[in-house]
């Protein structure tokens, strides 16, 4: 049934435990973010909800959350022309979709506002599944930072900086 | 008298009132800094003034202070075996050697204390001063995110990512 039965909107309150969860579950593994992996749930709640003009979304199946994204101006004042995003998809929940149609959501609404492009300023190289799909998506790889990541299986990886101009 | 009268040292309380009459100058001018060029007193001493690990330092000349730096890591968690660093000096004091010694003074430290490298995360490619003092320190570009600074005289320039691996 997926991913017909997918959809993205809001982050709404009621979602922050199902939210957290997944942020706790990606942030411990310590594979794909440059978070703490001991971040508290206050940590992650001020990191990943969003205010304006930034935004959080989740990617819903009825009640369950399977993944979700923040995106907003990647830096103030100068820089503030341009978005990013960052986007969690539940282990359980990974090969449905989520991710791309997040992916697809965050863009669609940065073109809306204006935004001259989108930049990940620290894609994991190793995350072969988040640097396809973005890949897919349009984005280019504007450098990799050598051994700047330190994964926990794979010892120290590069880290991308991709781009999509609009 | 230039530069043998200079030196660098730690930040200290008293001279908070030389280091933002230097951080409101450069961050009012938008051309170098992708800081919200609207930033309050109290806004620039919580981005300036470095906690541990992390650190603030100020080259001086007696008691003025020409320029200042902070540096720390450049991420959390994964990432924080990478250092980074950021620069200011006093328009009136330029050409003095003071950001050249602020920069040899960040990757010392940074070398000391255990760091792989440095990273730059936004260096604006029209400001020849800082991307040449860097490329004679030893620093790559890794990456250039096209037209994702907004200068004030030159309109959107971009933004390099500036790598040395120690």
């Amino acid at each position: 049934m997926y991913p017909s039965a997918m959809r993205v909107r809001e982050f709404r309150e009621s979602d922050w435990p199902q939210v957290w969860a997944i942020v706790r579950e990606v942030v411990r593994a310590g594979e794909t973010f440059v978070y703490d992996p001991a971040m508290t749930e206050l940590d992650a709640r001020a990191t990943w909800v969003e205010t304006p003009p930034g935004r959080t979304v989740v990617a819903v199946d009825g009640d369950r959350v399977l993944g979700t994204a923040k995106m907003g101006p990647n830096r103030p004042g100068p820089g503030a022309h341009v978005s990013t995003a960052s986007f969690m998809v539940a282990a359980d929940a990974r090969g449905r979709g989520a991710g791309t149609a997040l992916c697809r959501h965050a863009v669609a609404w940065a073109r809306e506002h204006g935004y001259a492009g989108m930049q990940f300023n620290a894609v994991v190289a190793a995350n072969r599944a988040a640097v396809d799909l973005y890949l897919r998506e349009g984005f280019a790889i504007v450098g990799t930072v050598p051994r700047a990541f330190a994964h926990p299986a794979l010892g120290r990886v590069g880290l991308h900086i991709m781009y999509l101009e609009f």
